[in-house]
């Protein structure tokens, strides 16, 4: 029977769990600490007490409503989807993921790794921090979970089986609507910067822009190309020198493998972008964006090339053409540009912007940045169908300037 | 419990029907015969054996195989999915379809409308006849039923609770197999005129236009569009002078709307290129190859017409874009151009034939119409996107010569 967990009763229940015995020697001695981080769901840490080094789980709690907004009801289901799509993931690509320990379909909950040694890559990336392991880490997640779960490698049959599992259509209903909509409309749910309504209402009388957005919107609703994890932004990243890890699936669906991709490289885009800010020191500021421009081609590079080699060694029978792998990674690489260039121009049009930006805090210094960003997404999405290496899209980055001044 | 019927057992199985019975009043009076049409299915015509003009009715019932190729197996849950489609075709286009009287969910069976006043369409093309309706009638059909299967009308729950319903592996395999797959790569199944052995060899040779055919096999792989037909060629339209009736959806699944177009304007084309046996007469031909072309090019304007009004009338508020709507058929223009091609294409170098132009006994007349064909085909594949308006397609028609001489 379902009930929702608090402090108290998450304790009870671990206690009470064989799988969890196995991880907690003595049930006596664990804590548990509400972490109340995301919106929409319960997250509790439970460790021991008395050993600080001992072993530590989350347990984490779909609630049938968002934690943040209870107005906003939301199916629980997505915890099934969540750990389905873990366990998929840590198939292919176990470094890359937290561990599932358990899975309670009555209770929607999943205990998963804990992963303290790891910090949100966003908030690493406002203070400039490198991780060197990441384009690397992250290219090899992308091509092996997307990959595996293609047409390239899964039969047909196997794949039109596995659909059904992931169809999600409350937490698609989100991207559609904040993602694909909203932003580009005049919508009650759009916050923007009072600095940027020029900008803004310039985006909502763009025909052209408006109607690129709304084709890639078609392909995110229509496209199951691979199970991808579906809000993959830099939020979604836990990261140190030597790990990356991406976590809540929840989003997860048969979609476009551009939507993944182009999300981490949106968000590296974004954070780009927002160094106008936080980079006070202008040769700091360079060699940072430097290597965030690096870090988006070395993504996209090491993906392309782990696909490659995936497609060779472990591909079906069903693609006889090395020209077809070409056009497949051409149209791919357009794709991703337009789907990082919606994801970028949500984070400051529509409803859910992100630290990196939102967390400048004089309106000013803020549009600039917000502004810069806007004009990289512009550039992405207009020219996306010339697009044919990764370096057209980090020309565009280098070659543009911030326009206004703090 | 499910048993194959035959003449005596289909009679009986009409007689204990309670459904049947409101057809026909009177249970003895009834003759069946074994219609053995199609490669697949049991299909038996139920009618009065005194009164000609009384009720009859077809009863069509899927075996777990092939019924002419018994070793191909095949799962009865098709007759499921054509059920279930035809009803929903009846609830936006009523008259293009024939009426389904029951479903027999334990014996695979349907029982539904015999278009006895109805031929089969590509036998009537085969001899010149002209269906003044059936431009319009098609494409109202094409219009109505992908319309309101697309996102453009339903929600995106409504869509995605029905996409399960109509996941249709093996049928899609075929599809994958013989349509996409193995007519341009050297396999066994592959019939071809032995006179057009060099052509074969060509195309198989040609990376170019198998990386082309295997981008649009990924689009019908993944891009669920709307709920197709999956086989709408010319022997799939029963046809009189005043009515269109689209039978055998048994291929449907949630696919691209291309693919449903191109069969049609493709099939439409191959009887163009197979008039060059059949029309000897050289004015009646071009008279009537004029009639051809000039009913590819109304199927789809009046399709397009027919959507874009369902759209403006019925569409849901998710599509906020004129602009949208005119990329959005250039795209599906240039789609369906590929997919007619890859049916065309199909028809002469893989598995299954059609009677157009396996009916030419001539084996070098046959081989000078298969040529042209095969011509109009790779023109369409490889210029499609430069195609702007239908008469893209025509014009190449209108401008090829056959090759060859018979």
């Amino acid at each position: 029977m379902y009930y929702s967990l608090d402090r108290q009763s998450v304790l009870e229940y671990v206690r009470k769990s064989p799988l969890m015995a196995q991880i907690f020697k003595n049930g006596n001695d664990l804590t548990a600490i509400d972490l109340a981080e995301g919106n929409i769901n319960l997250i509790f840490r439970v460790r021991s007490a008395t050993t600080p080094i001992g072993p530590s789980v989350l347990i984490k709690q779909a609630l049938p409503h968002s934690r943040r907004y209870p107005e906003i009801r939301l199916p629980v289901e997505r915890a099934r989807i969540e750990s389905a799509i873990l366990l998929l993931e840590a198939k292919y690509c176990p470094k890359q993921v937290p561990e599932v320990y358990l899975y309670d379909p009555e209770m929607y909950l999943i205990a998963m790794e804990d992963l303290n040694q790891h910090k949100v890559m966003r908030y690493g990336l406002v203070s400039q921090q490198r991780y060197p392991e990441f384009p690397r880490q992250i290219g090899v997640f992308l091509a092996s979970t997307l990959f595996h779960t293609s047409d390239f490698f899964l039969s047909g049959s196997e794949k039109k089986a596995m659909v059904p599992e992931f169809i999600n259509p409350h937490l698609c209903k989100i991207t559609e609507d904040l993602v694909f909509t909203q932003p580009y409309i005049d919508h009650p749910n759009n916050r923007c910067n009072p600095l940027l309504r020029t900008e803004a209402e310039d985006i909502a009388r763009d025909e052209e822009l408006r109607s690129e957005v709304l084709m890639l919107k078609a392909d995110f609703m229509t496209n199951a190309q691979a199970l991808i994890h579906g809000d993959l932004h830099t939020g979604s990243i836990m990261v140190n020198e030597s790990e990356t890890k991406v976590i809540d699936p929840e989003f997860a669906f048969f979609g476009p493998m551009a939507y993944d991709i182009g999300a981490v490289l949106g968000n590296l885009a974004l954070s780009y972008a927002s160094q106008e800010c936080h980079a006070t020191d202008t040769n700091l500021r360079g060699r940072y964006r430097e290597w965030l421009t690096e870090a988006i081609e070395r993504v996209w590079n090491i993906f392309e090339v782990e696909f490659r080699t995936l497609w060779a060694a472990e591909g079906n029978a069903q693609w006889p053409s090395e020209q077809l792998r070409d056009k497949f990674f051409k149209k791919l690489l357009q794709d991703t540009a337009g789907m990082g260039a919606c994801e970028m121009m949500r984070r400051i049009l529509g409803l859910a912007h992100v630290p990196d930006l939102d967390g400048i805090e004089d309106e000013r210094a803020r549009a600039v940045a917000e502004r810069y960003a806007l004009n990289i997404a512009r550039h992405w999405l207009r020219e996306r169908h010339k697009f044919t290496t990764v370096s057209d899209l980090t020309a565009i980055i280098r070659t543009l300037e911030p326009t206004g001044s703090a």
